[in-house]
């Protein structure tokens, strides 16, 4: 008996709505070919444009409308130009996140063949590693307040929260994909010398952890040398562990030394699958460019797959699942091969050619 | 009648004490050539042997002994093998930040003619600006604690704290450079989509400035795709300012951009000058290459030159001192473009053989 999947489409905002639609191009091709039953439901919130007539960002009961979802399949959110970004994205990624509690954030960085690296002399193998980014608490919160507000003597005090049992779990699953899955090697974030409370802490957590994988090479680095170390020595690092915002910016920095940011993918995983996990680009909304159709599709497409994959782990799963996987994924090294590309890669193709294309070699 | 000036002259840990003796040798080829009179004295404190030996990483009296100083000129500190980092830094050089006022932390970045970049294509002229690092408050504090230590519920806060006194100074500061020295753009580095209240606020603070500058292009970008852009599009950056955290680590993956961080040179500017400016390497103590006599001595000296240029913006001061900075500017363009070269720029120099090269170029 197969299994029927149940998945939450939203587009979101700028090139989310425009990165979507390949995503699903893509995914039904691999459904056709691989006979999985991927049921899509489609959702018009979370966007800005549902915010201006609403006035929030989502329905009261968005969690009882996605809760028993398999996943969500996410664009993009945030439009500072009708809707401040801190109002868009609490109001809607960042909930997803914590009350869904996605506590991984997994993100490949893989340099291609075919696609033009920025870094000079690196070639495909040289740039293969994943960030996996606390995606629960840390630095991201609305914790904190205004002191004297609209005076000279203003100030503000925002405060980061890092819970044992959040920190463990994610250190915890990056030196399980590191010990079972990678190379053994353990890059771990940390500011120590100067967040003088948090990030030792984090660091004692790194260690009581490590007792437990001791075959595992731990790599602690200052967050500073490390993104330097992003740039000059690539070919270090296997599994990268962060705390929210360190693994934010490495996450966009890392893609960014693969050429562009517009092939990351990610997942925002809930490991124990007590609620669906979330997969989208790396990359957000992009007002610069949105509404031109030039937007690169392949991380929403490869994020697609991400979902597949997580889904083809899960219990009771349908094997299909993971071959359709790996066929997104070849497809997508073959359109980086040959072609077409968007400007993002110096190339002229619109968002819908790569989409279509990748969609054609999917189907085989 | 010539001023003459009284510097503090600290090497701190690792190759601190490698790379310290070759910018005050080039500094003595410069006094000697410009016939300035720079009176240096030096320190043993602020460092992890005076820790060892005393148990605090400097004397009580430490902000007396330096406060009639006309700078100071500082290796590099910590060494984690003996004292926790953050026990170093905020026994010692994050203290001279905070209690000496240094408010802003001055950081060029610059690709130099004859250093191999790192990233494809880019010539010298393509990457050319300043980081204008916050330096006193912000990320950095030891604000916060921890609960239910030990435990499975264990948690930590730590507190960030932004005042208007802090920023507004910063901003103005990077508003003006911008203006009125370079090409009146200014980037503002920012992460108020995840970091809810103050970075939200520190927007406001920036855009509350920049009517006082309406010359002047901002460009707001938050870190995670900034420091993609710093590898992606360098040449699009000006003047680059940021909190804390965000300008360390600009600071650092900025000159990694430009082949090497041994390169680069930063000033701990009180610009009101009512207590000593330091200025420093932007590189650490490097445990990994200490004692080799294999670092790289360019960052200390342009930090040195950097350190003449702000004695010889001050009041009655000595304009040899401006052409100083430039003879010894002159000096590490001419020995990055001929040689000899560390290991970090692919030669094979020891420090001592680079320091020679350039105070020799300096003498003329
Ligand atoms: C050593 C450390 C505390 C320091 C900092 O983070 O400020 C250093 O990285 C720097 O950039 O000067
Ligand atoms: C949009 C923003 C809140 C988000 C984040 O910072 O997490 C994004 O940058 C990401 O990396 O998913």
């Amino acid at each position: 008996m197969t299994r029927r999947f149940k998945i939450a489409a939203i587009a979101g905002d700028g090139i989310g709505k425009e990165v979507l639609p390949e995503g699903l191009k893509v995914l039904a091709a691999a459904a056709e070919r691989f006979n999985l039953h991927l049921d899509f439901a489609h959702f018009p919130w979370a966007s800005c444009d549902w915010y201006m007539q609403h006035g929030e960002m989502m329905p009261p009961d968005w969690k009882e409308q996605l809760a028993d979802m398999d996943a969500i399949y996410f664009g993009a959110v945030g439009w500072p130009a009708l809707v401040p970004d801190h109002v868009s994205l609490w109001g809607s990624l960042l909930k997803f996140r914590r009350e869904f509690d996605q506590y991984i954030n997994l993100r490949p960085v893989r340099l291609f063949e075919g696609v033009p690296c920025p870094l000079a002399g690196r070639k495909p193998g040289d740039i293969d590693f994943f960030v996996v980014r606390e995606n629960t608490e840390g630095e991201y919160t609305n914790l904190g307040g205004v002191m004297f507000p609209g005076t000279e003597r203003e100030m503000v005090i925002q405060e980061s929260v890092f819970t044992r049992h959040g920190t463990d779990r994610v250190l915890r699953y990056a030196f399980e994909l590191a010990h079972a899955r990678r190379r053994r090697h353990l890059t771990v974030a940390t500011k120590s010398n100067g967040i003088a409370i948090s990030m030792p802490w984090w660091d004692g957590r790194a260690d009581a952890i490590h007792a437990d994988y001791p075959q595992v090479i731990v790599d602690k680095q200052h967050i500073d040398i490390l993104t330097a170390r992003f740039v000059l020595q690539p070919d270090r690092f296997d599994v990268v562990v962060a705390s929210n915002l360190f693994g934010d910016i490495l996450s966009d920095l890392g893609p960014a030394c693969t050429g562009t940011i517009g092939l990351a993918p990610s997942g925002n995983l809930n490991p124990d699958r007590t609620f669906p996990s979330l997969f989208e680009p790396v990359h957000g909304s992009a007002p610069d460019i949105a509404g031109q159709g030039i937007a690169n599709p392949i991380a929403m497409i490869w994020s697609g797959a991400m979902m597949l994959a997580f889904l083809a782990a899960g219990p009771n799963p349908d094997p299909r699942c993971g071959e359709a996987h790996d066929a997104i994924v070849a497809a997508i090294e073959a359109v980086l091969r040959t072609g077409p590309r968007t400007a993002d890669l110096g190339g002229t193709a619109t968002t819908v050619e790569v989409g279509d294309a990748i969609a054609a070699r999917v189907r085989g």
